[in-house]
């Protein structure tokens, strides 16, 4: 039996986890803890949940931190930018794990973190701590650790679709270029005009137009370890741009990558190359180029699917790749990683099908 | 009075078109002609005409495609890939003047039309008499003409969101990508399992991945004419990436645009490039970098809205253009076509705001 | 031409009726007012009114009210309920027009109002002195006069679709039964939680459960008044039962209304009562019963479409009635009763078809 | 363990149930059988079940279904209307359960099926064998019981929205009236022009107006079972008033029924009745008069949510109840049946969460 709580409570990826978890045979609800809805039951802000938790929310404070990391293995933190270290410190120290779903801690050089995001970073030494994982990724880092860094929903898909090609060495130096786009549960509860349906609805639009989304540098930094740079010298990692924008669509996002490649493939070969990358990897489904993937084939799991192709014309690598932005771009990713350093198999209540249609 | 006909009546375009020219102080409609629904009113085809058109459809043969020439000063055809040539001959035989709205006569090199279109060129000539006509672009070529060949969607939005640059010489060759997005008007009106509500909502995919979607070659047409280079050289042109994807939605095209920049930029300096250069366009509207445009900002309407951003980091220009891409995309510009080889004004009937929210 | 102006700038009825009013031959914008966003462009809140419009937003306050009044022939005014009689006073002491879109002055009996608004009226007298104008219902009563109530949304759907069956007399009392159905809009601008895309999409649910929404009293005062009862008698009127919804869309009111019946009818029959009725206004369409009516058919319009069915099993009228909420319900008619109080054609700048599809 | 075919494979239920068996601890699948796609695999048509099952598809003829029955313990149909007879003799013949997804053997009396759906019944024996069965009102009848008639999904909805106020002999006869909105799988997979999302999104209307649909009968039959009225008897049934709409979205259906009392409640005490009167059914949930049910609070599973309320205005009870018109409204229900007359816990399998948002 695997005890955990969740600190910020009444957003979407907490909703989706404890979802999730409702079929995760080893899983058990501790508390939940967040700063709004105080004394309030979690089912009261996310209603598919009701007869299935009836946890009432605690208020984020020391004393109950420490009361739920006591009860708990393991801690899920999905709190504001730059207020992770405090709460992550007392679950430490009281032996347990965390799982960051935040940005906090993504960067190994705090300063990275620090330019994109605009703040003082609260505790530097806990980025070398922290390892970042996309177990796709980097699985063997985060096996046994104790605080781990839950990807960005965006990086997540990226890094996926890149992997096989930046790993076989192929892709030119500065050519990468992603285009992204995410449903709206990735932009948040919180009302706001652009938001509401009647704004949102039968509309698409770019938003950080021209360079300064966040997820940038973490992209960066993913490419930079599967290339095998030295991920305190970001210096010499490569530049890429990443350009999101808005689906009119509750879940669901698909990054189209464009990178020009130093070797020709056809479209046959590319998919064999990644087919055979991620044979072993249950939640990575490859597509051959006549099959562009849709959102929806992952709508609500923790599945990545990819379809990798080359214009031959412009030698240009053009990948699809599509996750639920909730699901392996936040909670259900979490519930892997959570997996993975408690020691039990990683697809442990997470093969499920997607919702379709 | 300009008398107008259409052939091809029953797609969204026509209807469209004629919701548009209810407005135009000139137009008057003749005949509507088409294969299907020959007999029916036209306005059981397009719920909304009901009470503002009750033409019968005629059928799409040598006699009726005469008739309504004689009767006509326009005749607006939209008709099957390497159909268009048998009905315009017979219109400018008649002295009257066309304009295809498909994609027939659209390159001046005919074997390039061939080569992405699959099939021999019924009338290679008819594309060196034809005029291609963006008009914010090559006006001047269709003053006067008989022949235009309407543009593309996906290319008006996105050399209209180049012009600038381009004309400035500032964009590095072969370092052109289009990451375009379309509503589901833009897949036609004919019933697949793929553009179903049950499906199509709450999702969204690329589609033609890897580069092989027809209107790639026409942009790098566009691109040529606004280089300078010789039409007829297409050896001579640059390559481009262009992958669009499907929106869940209506209506609306938004293409963002990567490119590689020989020069610096701010985002001011690039804001002031465009509204300098399109000061006296009144169909575009720049925006700077700080509002990335939305597509229903032009919905329903023949404008195109701007934005160009510059990343210095990676030296690249990114733009994001939208339109209605059955407005400025089809009948919209059609109907600007119109206006502009029959000597009136070119914004007569079409200043009218985009349908918001 | 009609100098108007608008008190109530940044909601979506105002960005309408601006949009409508570009094709309006006789109106000339004077002023816009609002507590929001003073200071700012109308076209600022508007987007699709860039180009068109940039008047800036006046503070509501004695003094800006007064000189509006003076420089304009109508004022429309959509303020939050309760607060309009002060500025209707200053409009209508400078001998000009008032048309309130908002519920003030809807009932000839302020107590129906107090009763169900949960306040005190500020005005009662202005209740009486007041014209509710449904034009297709009640025109006659508003031809000269200055101080018009424009209906409700839902009130004009349903209050169209039933008058032909009441007028014949055929309606058992006490049996009408209203479902009705809205986008989005409807719910106005203002951000909320159960507003945002995230949660509204791909969703549906009924609002003001059992019979509490203020819509109700308004379509049993049409009745009476259509009936012939005394509006001044409210105890004498028959009830309704009147049920909202939320659709997962922008724009559009679908009213399906039940009645017992004192008659039979066959469909045939119904529709041409119904064409009959209204075969001499342009601004309703009838159709057969096997044509239920959609209301993308009256997207941005001021057009209300109308099926009228009879069950013979169950003595039972089902009619279907489709209005675009911001368009027939809000703001086109505001602009119908605008034309009707001037003096001018009723249909002045408002005969265009709808956005489709 | 359950073995389990299903007959009909390609339609949206079949993926639905094969979705949710993945979590049915017993189930396992033997074969899929249709007359589309044969030889294709089944996960070729539902792309979510990649991965979970890679069944080929199997012509329906005598032979097919012959082994499949053998190898089987149920069979799970879903065949055009007049066809399930045939198959289902060889799965009875055969000794094994059949549940009927389609609606040939719903009714007791075969001559209301051969006046609703217009042709003479295969089988009317068949009917008196069959048994009808929403869990929740007719559990007692299906107990180890061969042949059941899965019940349509607007019928299933408004029973149980029924049920408690029917028990108590509340509702005056003949006042019935369901007004009800399902969302686009509904209205099944075959692509149509009034089913793309280009025409169906951002728009609603009835559809069958004025009493025709079939599912009315369904319902008349369900209110005579619960009044304790003679199913054989149907001139002794009470008439009701049903009529669909369809959503633009995906999954849901919601049903506001209106009906008459002879007997006041508070809504209080309308929800106290329903809460005692389903205390202790799984898959019912019942909410307060001030909470709407939304049709995203069941989707993807088989729960049925339900809010009571009462106008005493107008002495009618206004009740909104809301299911997944392909989980509780179809393959749910089915799995529902399955473990029933399997002898095994109703909701084994079944107890998982909406997706939500």
């Amino acid at each position: 039996m695997i005890r955990y709580s969740v600190i910020g409570a009444v957003g979407y990826v907490c909703g989706e986890l404890l979802r999730m978890m409702v079929a995760h045979p080893e899983g058990k609800l501790v508390n939940v803890l967040d700063t709004f809805g105080v004394g309030d039951k979690i089912c009261d802000y996310h209603p598919h949940l009701r007869g299935f938790y009836d946890q009432q929310i605690l208020d984020i404070n020391e004393e109950n931190v420490k009361a739920t990391a006591e009860a708990s293995d393991v801690v899920f933190v999905q709190v504001p930018s730059g207020s992770v270290a405090q709460w992550a410190e007392i679950v430490l120290a009281a032996g347990k794990k965390v799982i960051d779903i935040g940005a906090d801690i993504r960067f190994r050089d705090a300063e990275v973190w620090e330019k994109w995001y605009g703040m003082k970073h609260p505790n530097p030494q806990m980025t070398h701590d922290a390892v970042y994982c996309i177990p796709e990724v980097m699985r063997e880092d985060a096996k046994g650790k104790s605080l781990i860094a839950n990807p960005g929903c965006y990086p997540t898909a990226t890094t996926i679709g890149l992997q096989p090609v930046l790993k076989a060495g192929h892709i030119v130096e500065n050519t990468i270029v992603v285009d992204a786009k995410s449903g709206f549960t990735g932009a948040g509860r919180r009302p706001a005009q652009n938001k509401i349906l009647a704004e949102a609805e039968n509309n698409f639009c770019a938003y950080a137009l021209g360079g300064g989304h966040r997820h940038t540098p973490e992209i960066e930094q993913n490419i930079a370890y599967i290339t095998g740079k030295d991920l305190m010298k970001p210096e010499t990692w490569q530049y890429i741009n990443f350009q999101p924008h808005l689906l009119p669509q509750v879940r669901g996002i698909e990054v189209t990558i464009y990178a020009t490649l130093n070797h020709d493939y056809t479209n046959d070969e590319l998919y064999e190359l990644y087919k055979e990358f991620y044979k072993d990897e249950p939640f990575v489904q490859v597509y051959p180029g006549k099959q562009p993937v849709q959102t929806k084939w992952t709508y609500g799991t923790n599945f990545c699917a990819v379809t990798p192709t080359y214009d031959a014309r412009t030698h240009r690598l053009i990948v699809s790749s599509v996750i639920d932005n909730i699901g392996k771009g936040a909670a259900g990713q979490a519930i892997q990683n959570m997996n993975l350093i408690m020691g039990i198999p990683e697809t442990t209540g997470l093969l499920f099908p997607a919702m379709y249609p």
